[in-house]
């Protein structure tokens, strides 16, 4: 096991969670930046070349895990594990962003939806997606239809 | 910051990292098996629904990290951010799955390209993808560009 430590921080619009917008058909489109630290500057070397990126980070002002709840999207309960709740027993978030530009240690990214000061744990370069005719969205894609109907 | 702790452990073909595809055109298509703790079973909740599962999990057997390293996709350095490599500040592995069945706290999987007894630290639905037209794959298009020309 290891000790998370952060590669940097995010500049975000939101400052609080009430903010970021939730629930069925929440759309991410806000920019931001991801401000890396100095001495990990080396490491982004050739990011600039990727459209997405995957950035994983820590849900550091959430506590504690429940392995039901509710999420926005939905009224009723399902499990940790099949939703992006952040009360999850390693408080670890994933967003895919899109690199608009890079500034020396600066990613100037689009479809933020982590909180001002929120710490970056890592960034991975975003490779392949998966066709929309494979995809299922289990309990998502009925709460959706429920809403429709 | 916080201290990871294992949800699960994956049951994988591969015991050496020797045995994992790598480089351009690897294709990770075997069947594992992501055991979950019996305490985390809740969690899994509706998780059958979903046809893809990102894991995120750690590289228990890297040591340190390397911010400029050359992958075995290429013959030319990139920074860790750029690249998939285990040696990274936060030693965070993802991987996308195909869930094809979940027995109790067993979930079958096909795409791992974990080791054997990885520790499991977090699941969460894959919902989305980036169209292919709106992907750049910088670098990695260039090394698969000049090895077929």
């Amino acid at each position: 096991m290891f000790t998370s430590q952060p590669i940097g921080f995010v500049n975000s619009p939101y400052k609080d969670a009430s903010e970021i917008p939730k629930g069925l058909g929440a759309k991410h489109e806000a920019d931001g930046v991801l401000k890396i630290l100095p001495e990990f500057e080396p490491g982004l070397t050739d990011i600039e070349g990727f459209s997405h990126l995957i950035v994983i980070w820590e849900f550091d002002r959430s506590h504690g895990f429940e392995l039901l709840g509710t999420p926005p999207s939905d009224n009723r309960p399902h499990g940790v594990f099949a939703t992006r709740s952040p009360r999850r027993p390693n408080p670890i978030g994933l967003t895919i962003v899109e690199l608009r530009r890079r500034e020396g240690i600066d990613l100037h990214v689009r479809g933020v939806d982590m909180l001002h000061r929120t710490p970056i744990l890592d960034i991975k370069p975003y490779l392949s997606s998966i066709p929309s005719e494979r995809l299922r969205r289990g309990w998502l894609a009925e709460a959706e239809a429920r809403q429709r109907g």
